[in-house]
C-alpha cells in the first residue's frame, strides 16, 4: 500500500508514495512500516527509530529522525488503530492451497483445515479443532478436540495442545475516542509456539498486536490460562492452572508461576524465578533464581514472616 | 398452563384456572406468572407485586397484594425450583423453521443452526460453532470457532465473539432440599449481547433465570472472563482476562474491572468506576469515577497507603 | 509386558519374568503394577507396599518388602516418567466396537464417539462433542455442544455437562531432568463422574496420574473451574466460578467452595466446611463444618475481624 493511500482513508493528507506493509512498534519497525508515539516516556525509543513513517502529536514533529516520515495528528495511538483495520488479512481465507498433511498424520473427522497451512508427520488433529490459514505445525504434535488455532500461527514438533484452546485469539487492544467509543487495534500479528510444548485445556493465548506472542521450548502450561498478546515465554517456563499474563510480558528461562498467580503488563522476569500461588507480580525482578509470593509481592519468606506479623493483629 | 395443572404436579392443590406463562420476580412478574418470596428482606417487592400468583409462607400470606393469588407451601424457593422444570423449554427442537441467513455471510463447515434462527447480513460463522433455537444475530458479527450461542440469546451488529466462548449456559441456581439433594432452578431466561461488543476466548456468559443477562453496547470482554445470571452491563463496560462476575450484579456504564478482579453478587457499581486487578467488590459502589483496589475494596489511594503501612510490620 | 523387557527400554537391566500391567502409588499398587519412593516422607508406605515392584535409590532398597521387586536407580520419580509412556494407551483407538447407544438417546451433528464407548438412554449429545473411546454415560444425561470427554472417563447418570467443559485432559505432570528437560508423566487413569451432577462452561476436569479424579453423586460446579489430577469430590460438593483445585486434594461431603477460591494440593477438606470467595486452603481442614476465608486462611469470623484490625493501620 501507498502511504497517501492508506492515509487518505482516515482523512489525513500526505505527499508520500512510501510503500508500507505494516504497523509496529518504534524499535521495531522497519522502513517499511509505520509507527506511533503516543507516551512521553517512549520518546528515546523515537530517536531510534528506523521506521519509514510515524504518527505524532505536532509537538514530537522534531524529535522524528531525518529518515522517518512524521504523520503529525492530534491521536496517534488512536490514528493508528483506524489504521490497523487496512493491514488486517482476511478472516477467513477463500483462496489459496490446501493444506499439507505430512506423512502417517491422522486428521479425524470435523476438523478444519484453512489455505496455505502445512502439518508434519506422525501429528494427531482431533475432531471439532480448527487450524487456521497459513498455520504451520511441526511434527509429532498432537492436538485433541475442540482446539481452535487462528491464522498465520505456528506450532512447534513434539506438542500437545489439550481441548479446548484456544491460540491466536485477537489481543485486547482498542483506543478510546473522546465520545467513549472503542476502536480496535487489528491484532495483525501472531503466536509461535515452540517445540516439546505442552498446553492444558481452555487455555487462550492471545496473537500479538504487532510481531508475535513467543511460547518457548519445553514450556509447560496447565489449564484455563490466560497469556495477553505481544507475551514472551523463554524455554522452560512453568505456568500453573489459571495463571494471567498481561500483554507485552517477558518471562525469562524456567520462570515457574504457581496457580491463579498473574502478572502486570510490559514488565520482565529474571530466568529461574518462581512466583508462589495467588503472587501478583506488578514490577520487573531483574535478579535470577528468587521466590516471591503474594499481592503485593514480597520475597516469599518475607511474606510468610509478614503474614505471621499480620496474623498478630489479631491478638 | 393452568395454574391448578402445574402446581397438582408438585403435590399442591389450589383451585385456579389462571392461565400461567412463567416464573418472575416479583418486582417483574406479570399477571400470567408465578413469583416467591423465600427471604423477609424482600417483603416490600410483595407488597408492589403484579404477579399473578406467589408462593409464600403461611406467614407472610396475609402480606399478599388482593389481586394476586397466595400459593401456601413451607419452601418457596424449593417449590420454585420444582416448578421451573416445567416452564423450560426443550434443550433442542425438532420442528421449527430453518435459519434464515442473510445476504453475504458465510457459515463455515460443521457449524450447527438451530431452528427459527436468525442471522444477518455479512456475518462470518466459524466451523465448530453452535447456534441455537431462536438465536438472533444481527449483521456484520463475526463468531469465531467452537463458539457456543444457547437457544433463545440474541447478539447484536458489528460484534465479534473469539473462539470457544459460551453465551448462554445455565446460570448456577439450585434449592436445596432437608436431605441435601438440589433442586435445579431452570434458567429460562437468555443473553442479550449489544451492538459493537468484543468477547474473548473462552468466555462463559450465563443465561437468566429470568428475563436476560444483559451486555449492553461497545462493552469489551477479554478471555476467560466469567459472568454470572442476570448480570448487566451497562454501555462501555471493559472486563479485562479472567475477571468474574457473581450473578444479579449490575455494572453501569463505562465500569472498567482490571484482571481477574471480581463481583459478589446482587449489587451494583457506579459509571465509570475502575477496579483495580484482583480487586473484590463486596459491597454496591454508588459514587461514579471512583478508583478501588484490593479485596476488601478500599479507595485505590487508600489501598496503596494501607500496604505500605502493612509492609511495615515487617520492621 | 515383562518387566525385565520394559526396564530394557530405559536400559536399566534387571532379570525378573514378572508381568505388569501399570504403574501406581505405594498404597494403591497391586502385585502387578509398578510403584516409585522418590520421597523419604512416603517410607512408611513403602514398608505396606503391595506392588510387584518399587523404583528406590539405592539407600532405600533395604526399605522394600520381600515380596517387592526393588528396582534401584538414581531418580526415582524420573524414571516412573520414562515408564510412564509404556503403559499410555492410544490416543486414538481405530480398532474396537462402534459405541453403543441407548433408547432415545439424540446424538446430533458433528460429534465424534469413539470406539468401544458406551451412551444410556434418553440423552442428548449436542453438536461438536468429543466423546473419546471406551467412554460410558449414564441415562438422562446432557452434554451441550463442543465439549470433549477424554478416552476411558465415565459421566453418571442425570448429568448435565455445558458447553466448552473439558473432562480427563491430562493432569499436570512431569518430571525435571537435571539438564532442565521435562519428561511428561503420561497420566493413565480416568475421571469418574457420579451420577446427577451439573458441571459448568469451559470447566476443565483433569484425569488421574493413576486411578481416578473422582466427582461425587449431586455435584454441583460453575464455569471455568479447573480441577487437577487425582482430586476427589465426596457427594454434594458445591465449587462456585472460577474454584482451582491442585491435585490430589479431597473434598468431603458438602464442602462448598466460593468464587475464585483454590487449593494447594495433597489436603483434605472436611465435610460441610465452606471457603468464602477468594479463600486459599493450603492445609488439611479436620474439623467439619466451620466457614473459612482469605489467604492465608482463617475462620470467617477472624478474618472479618483481622480485616477491620489490618483497616485501622490506615488511622
Amino acid at each position: 500500500m501507498i502511504l497517501s493511500d492508506i492515509l487518505k482513508k482516515i482523512d489525513i493528507s500526505l505527499n508520500s508514495n512510501l510503500r508500507v506493509s505494516g504497523l509496529n512498534t518504534l524499535l521495531d519497525a522497519s522502513e517499511n512500516e509505520i509507527s506511533f508515539l503516543e507516551n512521553k516516556k517512549y520518546i528515546k525509543d523515537l530517536s531510534k527509530t528506523k521506521a519509514g513513517a510515524v504518527l505524532v502529536k505536532k509537538e514530537f514533529e522534531k524529535n522524528v529522525p531525518e529518515n522517518t516520515i512524521a504523520i503529525v495528528c492530534e491521536e496517534p495511538y488512536l490514528t493508528l488503530a483506524r489504521l490497523s483495520k487496512f493491514f488486517a488479512p482476511k478472516v477467513i481465507e477463500t483462496q489459496g492451497n490446501d493444506c499439507i498433511i505430512g506423512e502417517n498424520t491422522n486428521i479425524m473427522s470435523n476438523v478444519y483445515l484453512g489455505k496455505d497451512s502445512k502439518i508434519g508427520k506422525n501429528c494427531t488433529i482431533m475432531s471439532g479443532s480448527f487450524i487456521g490459514d497459513n498455520v504451520s505445525i511441526g511434527d509429532n504434535t498432537t492436538i485433541y478436540s475442540n482446539v481452535s488455532v487462528y491464522r498465520d500461527c505456528t506450532i512447534g514438533s513434539d506438542c500437545i495442545i489439550h481441548a479446548g484452546t484456544v491460540i491466536g485469539s485477537d489481543g485486547f487492544g482498542f483506543a478510546h475516542t473522546k465520545t467513549g467509543k472503542y476502536i480496535k487495534i487489528y491484532q495483525n500479528g501472531n503466536v509461535t509456539v515452540g517445540n516439546d510444548v505442552e498446553i492444558g485445556a481452555n487455555c487462550s493465548i492471545d496473537r500479538a498486536a504487532f510481531n508475535s506472542t513467543i511460547i518457548g521450548n519445553g514450556v509447560r502450561i496447565d489449564n484455563l490460562v490466560h497469556i495477553a498478546h505481544n507475551c514472551v515465554l523463554k524455554d522452560g517456563c512453568i505456568l500453573t492452572g489459571q495463571v494471567g499474563l498481561s500483554g507485552s510480558t517477558t518471562l525469562n528461562e524456567f520462570v515457574i508461576m504457581g496457580g491463579q498467580s498473574a502478572t502486570a503488563g510490559h514488565l520482565e522476569i529474571a530466568p529461574f524465578t518462581t512466583i508462589a500461588a495467588r503472587g501478583g507480580v506488578t514490577k520487573s525482578i531483574t535478579e535470577p533464581k528468587k521466590q516471591w509470593a503474594g499481592f503485593p509481592l514480597f520475597e516469599h519468606r518475607q511474606w510468610l514472616k509478614l503474614q505471621s506479623r499480620i496474623a498478630k493483629l489479631l491478638k
